[in-house]
């Protein structure tokens, strides 16, 4: 290879791709690949050598690569909602359902393809293949899965990436979500506003969002004097079914509770389900407050009171901030607003 | 390029899926492919001209195109659902989602990602064109969406290619759906032998399903005797707000009725809804039946009493039905049953 880089011609626009496709499979930049393709003293040996190997070994599929990517425009993102390799669930989360609809939609829009995998939980480092390989310019996942170091790996390895989960420290990824806190917060003020303290916490606060939102409810009870009765909290999946399980824990456990915060809507449309079955009236007996507002919320029975979180404005923001990064901007995360919409399961106060 | 195919090399197993990528971008067999190549006679001029062109012009992309198809294992199938661009609906149907979340599993578990894409219904004649350029070996398409003759045009050309939707006459693409006029008929005797003589049909009888399912409700109508009455018939779009405004237009018509034949559990829910706005208690003074059996009609309230499509099975049967076509089976169509799912929402009778 030549000098590049220095003329307008196409060219030169043609190797300057190539060396950008080189800087991204080595995992340097490309002022790093054009010094070791021009033999400059600035880069050590070794990098020098793999550089080397790599636009040797990798020319054919690097041609490919670059005219997917720039040339002939690839406009594919690779989006990726992995499963439990334990229980291998199928796609029926509603929520995520919902999630994939409006990513959808969001590519749509901006006249991108999507290229949707589905891979194991503990194969979060195979997430980047499609995009080593040309085929994607960048990788959207939705959730975290309690994978924060493996993607932690992906983003220092400079692979376009963002995910939808909850902000936590040491976060080299980009991820853009809604602020699970304030969700927790709003929905449990929500409750104590209406009279209710005995309010029991469904949702698996092993991972990040449950827990966020768990956090809110624990400030907001300690805001009004209410202590935290950990008999109240039970450990539930996303699972359809989550609610059963929960509302059959309690019972199990004796303990007498007049609210319900689900961390999703699916829980609390389950857990509702259950009540009825126990005949327990929701919701004079038992106020519930769910998360999510997918779109059956508002013509479920009773209609669900329940934490918005913006599913259409997330699709566009987790599109717009990946394609950011792809244009090299910076990868900006960020926290969408949440807000109670009160409808008639918890009663019918506003707070 | 050279004789190929009469040897089992490498390099003649190379040249076959060249002949077999011209082939398919001639629309001819690979047999007129290797004669056009070797000056045969039997191929006219015409064919050979162009042949040649092809075989000369997409040389480039005709190697990457043989590559990603087989030499590198393309395991990429475009799944395509389209809007309609007058109304540019967002993909919220929870039948389609549905249907999305179940071809994602059957592909995963088969070892295939998915290339989704939406187009305008529209625009159907370019559903074929991430198939074309080699990006995937075929196309599955959820949904007709009054397009049958774009349809068979792809299916003419030899697009690998399979539909969701209902069996038509003439019909040359292979089409994968459930028996849309036994699901009417079931859900309409059903609401029958609980008594109801005024069942109103909510539904889009303009496309094929819900005519289809139209179909089997005047037959068990007239199986028993009850005179179809057209004022019943609500052509109401699969919106979340078709429940809502076919009960409104049968309001507006002053029409009594004592049931509801819904052709999705979406136009069910959001009627029944609406029913309970209005005061009219489901199932005594309205019995209703919906259609699909998404996960959410068996939480519901009241629970929902539908026609299921096996929605699991038919995303498995879609799939299959694309591979058999790729590895040059026959594309066979496929009628999956349906059956009735008896809840609480048309009363508790089995029939």
């Amino acid at each position: 290879m030549s000098k590049a880089g220095h003329t307008g011609s196409n060219e030169a626009a043609r190797q300057r791709l190539q060396m950008a496709d080189i800087a991204r499979l080595a995992g340097v930049s490309t002022a790093t690949v054009s010094r070791a393709l021009n033999n400059s003293p600035l880069v050590n040996q070794e990098t020098r050598t793999r550089i080397l190997e790599l636009a040797a070994s990798l020319k054919y599929s690097i041609n490919i690569g670059a005219q997917n990517l720039r040339l002939k425009q690839n406009r594919t993102v690779g989006v990726l909602i992995p499963f439990d390799p334990r229980t291998h669930q199928s796609l029926t989360d509603p929520f995520l359902l919902a999630m994939l609809g409006s990513l959808a939609d969001a590519l749509t829009e901006r006249g991108f393809d999507m290229l949707f995998s589905r891979i194991g939980t503990d194969e979060i480092g195979l997430a980047a293949a499609s995009y080593d390989s040309g085929r994607v310019i960048g990788i959207i996942m939705v959730g975290q899965w309690g994978r924060h170091q493996e993607l932690n790996a992906l983003a220092a390895r400079k692979v376009p990436l963002v995910v939808w989960g909850a902000q936590l420290p040491q976060q080299l990824y980009c991820c853009v979500g809604s602020d699970n806190v304030n969700g927790g917060r709003l929905a449990t003020e929500h409750l104590i506003a209406q009279g209710r303290r005995r309010i029991a916490f469904f949702g698996d606060s092993a991972l990040p969002e449950p827990a966020q939102r768990y956090r809110g409810y624990c400030e907001a009870l300690a805001r009004h004097g209410i202590a935290v009765d950990p008999r109240l909290q039970v450990s539930c999946s996303f699972l359809p079914e989550g609610g059963h399980e929960a509302v059959a824990a309690l019972a199990a456990r004796g303990v007498d509770y007049d609210a319900v915060f689900a961390c999703s809507d699916l829980i609390a449309m389950t857990a509702i389900d259950s009540l009825r079955s126990l005949g327990r009236h929701v919701p004079d007996e038992v106020a519930v407050v769910g998360y999510d507002d997918i779109d059956q919320a508002s013509w479920f029975h009773p209609r669900l009171t329940t934490v918005r979180q913006p599913i259409g404005a997330a699709g566009r923001a987790l599109v717009d901030a990946l394609l950011a990064q792809v244009e090299g901007g910076a990868a900006l995360s960020a926290e969408l607003p949440t807000e109670l919409v009160i409808r008639a399961s918890a009663g019918e106060t506003a707070t």
